[in-house]
């Protein structure tokens, strides 16, 4: 698969990457104006499938590291992923030939495609997550054994970092460092492979399909269909397969801040059906596990998201607010990433959670 | 001048550069045991005036970067700035020919020595603080132009990361913040220069200086005279010149933690004598300033350095403790530390402290 990437595909990626970036991700409405803009002054990108490509091209993984909520308030200008970029080139020796992001959420989703129509390098249909994250090390790209570094740190007044590690932890922890020295937000390049190794460690199709997501989303409102209901109905279609909502009522309370470099916190969810328990959803960028006083309703690396209960769309954890009216949507994850590998990595145990991770049935 | 560092001048400089080392630069015993295993392991070193070196000469400023609170407690296997030396060839692709210390004070005038056996290279007669400074942009390279990235920042597991700004200030900033997250300590190469460059933004002949405190108070014991009153009278021949005691007592609190990185508190001196007033001297791993409640006695760049009663030697901010007997002396420092430029970026305002600088007279 070759394509152009549209307008319409980029409105359709805003809205799918944000459900897919499971509250997290950073705001995909500031991406999508960064990866207009550079479409417009740089020209058009193609969206490619990694195993369309020559098995030998260096493939660079690029998004910003940061909390949400200090990125919503700080705006890149765009230019900074290929600042980083250079950086990245210089060290290695080695030349991108294209671009794969680090993450299938939110901002993430959507600056790979700035910084590739800056460079006029293809982006490739996967990523690193197969959702949002909130830490380097948990990448497929990672569990599957593809170095991280160097990784690239640079922020928008042009100081740059250059981390040299050979754990992927380790490089989390110094370059979250450094990002929270950088004001919050930073812009890396990171886990260079090649495209035979990237088609092997990358949860593949996941930019096509947060782009599906959104067109779901947009064909439903435009026919007055139920959009919730055609959206779980296009998920069972993909690799991702299993979806539903594990819950419907009002937003009461929102406790997040910024801590160490993340926004964290939790978000309590009054049921509109009184027999139903409160839910509470706990935070680290991304919503991480949602349970009741009677179990866990859905947990890590399922996906977990917060949508409007009129629209389908993804409310992202720094714009949660009290009296948002909720539906709260759990897809699970796809294979590659329920392995006990990937469990060891982004597994419940990852974030400090006690309970074990049991797939969404 | 031009000579092989004997293990007895290993042993006056560990003296000397804890004096001049003003509290701070880490503890001399500790780079002394360092400086000793490399010669011991790799053959001698030669420590040079910089005007002897051919011009072009690369120079690399070496050292460690940590609160000596915690720099005591981990202690160093001599081979994490050869580590950060390969990174800052590697990344500049130039070659280092000389190593010249980042500071004229304790640990910091030892271990480039120690980086100096193991490269098989010479060490400069000077460095760029003329003492101990907390920060890396403090260094008369950085007041006279040089610019201190790359700066290569290594830990003892093999962890590397590598600074790149226009600013000396941010890049203190950012390589604290990896040394925090190295666990408190780091070992930096930076301020790469041609030997040229050298000889005209280093505080000259600080090496052979410390190895003159250090004799100076070594012969004064050995034939039983007052080592305080011979140091005085060695500092006044030398380009340090003014030295005066500006106070004798018993210290009577120690408020010292970690915080930013740094060791940070005040220590209070109880006079002997009653009719002279309390001294407090403020800490930022160096002493900044010694006042009573009647006026300052002695503030930064001047050095500041509580001596052992007895002994005449130094007693570093880390181990001092209730109830030692000092003395506490004051140097004035050469005139390129007292420059309107000087001042500018290691004066009083440079830490927050209120009160202009007036030379030691």
């Amino acid at each position: 698969m070759r394509k152009i990437i549209t307008t319409q595909d980029l409105e359709d990626l805003a809205v799918g990457a944000a459900i897919l970036g499971t509250g997290g991700g950073g705001d995909p409405y500031i991406g999508k104006l960064m990866a207009m803009s550079a479409i417009e002054k740089y020209g058009p990108v193609e969206l490619v499938s990694v195993d369309e490509l020559d098995g030998d091209v260096e493939v660079v993984a690029a998004g910003v590291m940061g909390a949400p909520s200090i990125i919503i308030e700080k705006i890149a200008s765009g230019d900074e992923l290929s600042f980083s970029l250079d950086a990245w080139e210089a060290f290695t020796g080695k030349r991108a030939g294209a671009i794969i992001p680090i993450e299938a959420g939110g901002l993430n989703s959507m600056c790979p495609i700035a910084l590739a129509a800056a460079r006029r390098l293809p982006v490739i249909d996967g990523d690193g997550m197969g959702r949002a994250f909130p830490q380097l090390e948990m990448e497929t790209f990672n569990v599957y054994g593809v170095p991280v570094c160097p990784v690239t740190v640079a922020d928008e007044h042009g100081n740059m970092v250059i981390v040299e590690t050979p754990s992927a932890a380790k490089a989390e922890w110094l370059a979250r460092g450094v990002t929270i020295r950088m004001g919050g937000q930073s812009y890396l390049c990171q886990y260079g492979m090649t495209a035979r190794r990237a088609a092997e460690v990358s949860v593949l199709g996941t930019m096509s399909l947060g782009i599906g997501i959104g067109q779901t989303l947009r064909e439903a409102r435009e026919t007055h269909r139920d959009g919730l209901a055609e959206l779980i109905h296009y998920l069972a279609g993909t690799h991702y397969e299993v979806a539903r909502i594990i819950g419907s009522g009002k937003v009461v309370d929102v406790n997040r801040r910024v801590a160490n470099g993340w926004s964290v916190g939790t978000v309590l969810i009054e049921p509109f059906d009184r027999a139903e328990k409160p839910m509470s959803i706990t935070i680290q960028n991304e919503n991480l596990i949602a349970e009741t006083d009677e179990g866990v309703l859905a947990i890590v690396p399922d996906l977990i998201t917060v949508l409007d209960l009129d629209t389908a769309e993804a409310i992202t954890t720094e714009r949660l607010r009290y009296g948002q009216r909720v539906n709260v949507l759990a897809v699970r994850v796809p294979e590659i990433m329920r392995t006990p590998e990937a469990l060891a990595v982004f597994g419940p145990a990852a974030f400090g959670l006690t309970h074990s991770y049991a797939p969404l049935s």
